[in-house]
């Protein structure tokens, strides 16, 4: 057993997943922990950092054991590490996030013998440790960041409406926005391709498919552009 | 000596401290480090987490045995784990930035029985482990934050004219700013309080000098309102 000269705190990643379904709803992963502490509770995927795998590795590792999801791009989102935060000892986490479409990735809550389960973020369970702050944070960059960098596409299937779009918007921000404001802007970022498809089998008329054009954004990324919508 | 049933690695905590001089030149607090590894080499400041302390509490105190700083306001910036990057032991860095005016907080690089010197950011010397790197992270997200939030204040003296204003952004940015679109921008945002005095002793002609109207600033921001400049 590894013996210090100083104590050391724990160290463990947790990562949350957003993912939005066929309906356009907007849902995280949680798994059901079969160990104390917090015993029978929902909590975010997450676990212990080994010594041979970087942190990012570690996050990645964790959600494939625990809920079957993999390839993800996880982006690092902060590190909690309050007095008290676990029970057992003084852990430090390092959180990540991903943003998956559902529907196109088919992710199976999978699992090392435990409940792992798609929660709409409406009907979010009471969480174990301090997991409420951890995603109430995860929530707070989301909304920012989709303001800024068109990070919604990652979220949607490979084509979609106008519409979808709006409405995912709509969803994060939890407000309602004005079809042609948001329109103008989306379309004089230059960043959609027209597929000159239009969606098959919906009852109201069928609304042009576009695709997000990641060549692109690169581009312009680099560039400086601003994608404020 | 402490023992437990895993291997775990080490934690610290490293302060990026931004700071902005009388001449509104740009630059970073960095130390010589008097102890192997790295020994003679110049360093962001930062140190080992102590079990009964915040991250956050670790980076002040750290920061104030190392060089003098206090009361700052930090921000965390991002956490290193790369496997290798302290030849020693397996580290892992949770690092923090701040930002202050060097004129009015009169601050001493004052020291534990090391150097600690503001170096600007055009000369910054060879960093020992990886803190070019993160010094490269801070840079990057203090460019990105002031676009869309107004901290360039924090660096400014209390009163400023709208010359020194565009030229910290300028500095920042590395790149010149139209004038006349800067100064729209800024008196459109509406959070600037005008003094109703004008410099002293400059050789041209006196500018007027404001100061950032930090409650009205809170007000718009609880808002949603957008400070892009």
């Amino acid at each position: 057993m590894p013996t210090y000269k100083y104590p050391r705190p724990s160290l463990t990643v947790d990562c949350i997943v957003f993912g939005l379904d066929a309906e356009l709803e907007l849902k995280i992963m949680l798994i059901k922990r079969d160990i104390p502490p917090f015993e029978g509770e929902w909590a975010i995927p997450g676990g212990f950092v080994r010594m041979d795998e970087t942190l990012e590795q570690a996050a990645l590792r964790e959600l494939q054991e625990e809920t079957g999801i993999q390839n993800v791009f996880l982006e690092q989102l902060y590190t909690f590490g309050d007095l008290g935060r676990d029970p057992r000892d003084r852990v430090v986490s390092v959180a990540y996030y991903a943003l998956i479409n559902l529907v196109e990735q088919k992710v199976q809550a999978s699992t090392d013998a435990r409940e792992a389960y798609w929660f709409p973020l409406s009907k979010i369970p009471k969480l174990a440790f301090d997991h409420d702050q951890i995603l109430q944070t995860a929530i707070t960059r989301l909304r920012s960041k989709i303001r800024y960098e068109p990070i919604g596409f990652e979220l949607l299937p490979r084509n979609f409406t106008l519409s979808q779009l709006q409405k995912l918007y709509e969803i994060i921000w939890n407000r309602s926005l004005d079809k042609r404001n948001f329109r103008k802007k989306i379309l004089s970022m230059d960043l959609l391709l027209d597929t000159g498809e239009v969606q098959h089998n919906v009852s109201h008329r069928a609304a042009k498919l576009y695709q997000f054009d990641e060549t692109k954004y690169l581009q312009l990324k680099d560039k400086g552009f601003n994608f404020e919508v």
